[in-house]
């Protein structure tokens, strides 16, 4: 069983939940209709499942590797994959128009990278942070910069990648110790060691673009003195084209549990020549436009990979003939019944679309506020955008891939013992899908970022604006056929609005309460997201069937729906006792009691 | 930072907790007092952490070696760790003394257990196993049988194995296809293919008795004709030493997550001679034996993968500086606070200590009724302790393994980045500890077996005198220094017995409903036992303190105890309101929806 991307939940997302053609007076989605979308996702969908997906197993055996010439070598296969990757016109998908990309919003292009991580997440990751190097610049850099490096990164013909952790410090970038000395041309000197540096080194493309932070001599301690600096492998030369061998080079690749087809890199900087971008001292700004949207990307990773591995322990539960049903014989013919008759494979399933097809749903949606808040010509719609974005980005991050790991995990269990063995594809998944939890920003970190910033920001206007619009929802929803759905998503809504003025109320008093609850806010939080996501999902269904479509999707989205509702929303009230527990007992031991 | 066994917390349960000392009168604890138990877990403590702990990473990296002329060798330093391990004459601490051993009660040899599996759990699967093929012939076989093979087994100087699992079943064990001819002289030619055979083949001992399931030809269809077979690797010649080799070979060893230190092998039986164990058609019933005791075995494997990832997880925490406390510096003249200062850091080192702690005291406390089920001289509570083992064993192995694959995955968190590096132990711990939610049982056929047969057994009397002894617990403790953990195990309590009487009402109505319930009956199940396990904890720390006891191990066990009942048994609710629910929806697509 190979992953099979799923273009008919796309199209009920893009078509019919978010319904894209409103926006087509809108520059981005212009070229982007229905039609044109269909095409793209049905040629993507070939793509990752002919081309990527067969190479997974393969990167995952042989990993890459690294010499002592600092070269490192990426799994057989992953070099022609990225040419057809390069060749296919993929990379410029969401790139802008005046870069060589075709301007799609992020919403479209969003589905591609969701079948590119799901067939081979280890292989995506090297567009990705590409893609991610590209939004920086394109939001940081001099009109020079921009020319110099936009057009070969959005066509994957260079590559991109962070490098922001050093040993000693990760979280905390107001420690970081690589250094910048001004050359005195213009230039900077840059000295220090990264570490984790994913696609930090790689054979597949002619150039790799580093960004780099580094504190400028003589600039302040701590955030405040850290500055953003290019740094390329291969330094441009008057045409552009990779010259002088620059003095960065990696060092050596980490071990890892998961994503082995990507290079995790060491990299040693001595005295390499970079260049600055943007302000001196304020590169964590402009890193972070760049980190943002790779947080939305792994959100976008745990779901992924919870839908191969889900894919996967369908198609075994259909196959696997193990016991009866509890019920008689339903394959009286032969030996035994295929286990998707058991009730508890049947939960583990039905707790995966619940989260898949509600996550998926959420992920797009909030991307598509992403979209209008550059696209839109209404300054309300636009500055709505910016504020969903920036609260619902450590939501999207940390619920999908604390969620999505959970759904492997089951999809692993379903297995039973195959599942274990390297022999079935999902350990893969369960070992790749662990990382999303942890980088750019571990999920306890986004959970603070959500009830220490963003719940704040603009005296809370954000949160208050969402409460308001499923307030509206609710309200509008009142037929007897909605009410399996909006009545516990008004319930649910009470919780979150009662753990949120709990935050209000025992977060400045103590900021470790703040701390102490947050994980289990954003969960709370992501919890009552994907039911208003249900409750959107059963509203477009039910009108579509009303208006005659037989597509057996619209009535399986109203099964899934209410199981979500009945199965799955009802850990909101664990999540909102725990929380309004505060910090006491949690902190009431010494450190040395552990 | 290397796993130390957690002598301190042993102590605490078995000495004040369980009291051992009421039990002196009894056979098996005659020899068995505290002092000698302390001394025993020093030893224990001393043999597990310098010994086996050094091999645990050697054996994940190198795995096992299959050769073409079938032999299998184990990692690097196992051969001298398992003559240590015979030499110090751990092997028989829990077996008979008619047979070799020391005859302690079996809640003894389970520290030892716990602290070889935290130490090392590839290795210790090795003697796991073993020891459950002794247990099996010492219920099953003839008087000349346990004279042959229990003294070897008992010192592990032979192996032993359990022979299941075929490539086309597992949990409907009905489908076995293995067949033993009888050879006229007693002996049967067993021939057929078993996988996933733990120890089917290495090179620590001098010979391996495989315990095989396989149908006596002619016998009927389905579990009612499974006999058990002893097929030895090689067969004992007139003075009981290894004589003949047998055609019992290891064709080949499965590529797994984790656990690589143990032989997972593929077991191919040519006409090999087996004796027969216990009656014709009747095996399942004696492999039942070596099952359940496995099964608690696998649930003690979850809580030491959990304690050895949460030693690591809290060193960790201790020494990564990284940020600023939320309440100001508390590490002002370093760089930054130790991360233990974070209270997200902490609700993770928190929930791992309620679980484990809990959890530790439910494995040893259902042990404890084990031992008196044989040893005591009142029927009565021999009675008791036989209906407890056989009620809680399934929520031993299911909810201890659910909860120590979390506490894993949480303690992977708490590393960051580094977790996930094969550099840190935390992703073996996690990978490790997946098999064990997965053998001897997947958890959602513990779930099954739970709800399914063991609560109605003797018209339910176990769960009913289960809930009378909390009933009485907590009319007895109606102190109000009490009530913290009288109240809150009240509720959960009363929330399981409305679980239970949903089940009794609508699980005979339509069977898929108790299916449908089943593993979040399981949970709530687990959640009030550790309630109830964190009650008993708190009486007893608060007995001690009353009488002047200064060890701080009382103060943080009402700590910890109070920590479990307000963050962690909230999720009790949602447990019930989701298994009342049934499995209407659950079933309501039709198996190609999926």
């Amino acid at each position: 069983m190979t992953y099979q991307p799923p273009v008919r939940d796309y199209a009920f997302i893009l078509k019919d939940l978010l319904q894209l053609e409103r926006y087509a007076n809108l520059p981005a989605f212009a070229d982007a209709s229905i039609d044109v979308v269909e095409q793209i996702l049905d040629e993507a969908a070939r793509f990752t499942s002919e081309v990527l997906a067969p190479l997974n197993s393969v990167g995952d055996k042989q990993g890459c590797h690294w010499s002592p010439d600092f070269t490192v070598t990426t799994p057989k296969g992953f070099k022609e994959a990225y040419r057809q990757l390069v060749d296919g016109g993929w990379p410029g998908l969401g790139a802008d128009p005046a870069y060589g990309g075709q301007g799609l919003p992020h919403v479209v292009n969003l589905a591609f990278s969701e079948m590119s991580s799901a067939a081979n997440m280890a292989f995506s990751m090297y567009p990705g942070l590409t893609h991610g190097a590209y939004s920086a610049i394109l939001a940081g850099g001099t009109q020079e910069q921009k020319d110099l490096y936009l057009p070969k990164l959005a066509a994957f013909q260079w590559g991109g990648t962070m490098n922001l952790t050093e040993p000693h410090c990760g979280t905390d970038l107001g420690l970081l110790r690589t250094k910048a000395v001004p050359a005195g041309d213009g230039t900077y000197k840059i000295s220090g060691q990264k570490i984790w540096i994913s696609g930090g080194e790689q054979d597949l493309t002619d150039n790799i673009i580093h960004l780099v932070l580094a504190r400028i001599e003589g600039a302040p301690a701590g955030t405040r003195g850290i500055s953003l600096f290019i740094v390329p492998k291969f330094i441009p030369d008057a045409d552009g084209n990779p010259g002088v061998r620059n003095s960065v080079k990696c060092l050596g690749l980490e071990e890892k549990m998961g994503i082995h087809g990507n290079a995790t890199c060491v990299i040693g900087h001595e005295e390499a020549t970079g260049w600055l971008i943007g302000e001196e001292n304020r590169g964590l700004s402009i890193m972070f436009v760049m980190m943002n949207e790779a947080r939305i990307g792994v959100g976008m990773q745990g779901l992924a990979q919870a839908e191969a591995a889900y894919q996967a322990a369908a198609a075994f539960a259909k196959d696997r003939l193990q016991g009866r049903s509890l019920t008689g014989p339903k394959n009286p013919d032969g030996p035994a019944d295929p286990i998707i008759v058991h009730p508890d494979i049947r939960r583990m399933l039905m707790d995966a679309r619940a989260i898949i097809e509600g996550g998926r749903a959420f992920l797009f949606w909030t991307a598509l506020h992403g979209d209008l808040a550059h696209a839109s010509p209404d300054e309300a719609v636009r500055q709505k955008g910016a504020d969903y974005m920036a609260l619902l980005t450590p939501v999207v991050k940390a619920f999908l891939t604390d969620r999505g790991f959970l759904v492997c995990s089951d999809a692993m269990q379903v297995h039973g013992g195959a599942g274990f063995t390297e022999h079935f594809p999902v350990s893969q998944y369960l070992r790749d899908v662990r990382i999303a939890l942890i980088y750019e920003g571990t999920n306890g970190v986004q959970a603070l970022d959500l009830v220490g910033r963003k719940l704040a920001v603009d005296g809370g206007r954000a949160v208050m604006t969402f409460f308001a619009e499923l307030d509206a929802f609710v309200d509008e929803n009142a037929a007897e056929a909605m009410t399996p759905f909006t009545a516990p998503l008004a319930k649910a809504k009470a919780e979150l609005q009662e753990a949120t003025l709990w935050l209000m109320q025992n977060g400045l008093a103590n900021p470790d309460n703040a701390g102490a609850a947050s994980t289990d806010y954003l969960h709370l939080f992501g919890l009552t997201a994907l039911a208003y996501m249900w409750a959107l999902a059963a509203q477009t269904a039910q009108a579509k069937i009303a208006a005659g479509a037989t597509d057996p999707i619209y009535a399986q989205k109203l099964t899934v729906g209410r199981y979500y509702m009945e199965r799955i929303l009802p850990e909101t009230g664990g999540h909102l006792a725990k929380l309004k527990t505060g910090a006491e007992l949690m902190m009431a031991l010494p450190a040395e009691a552990f």
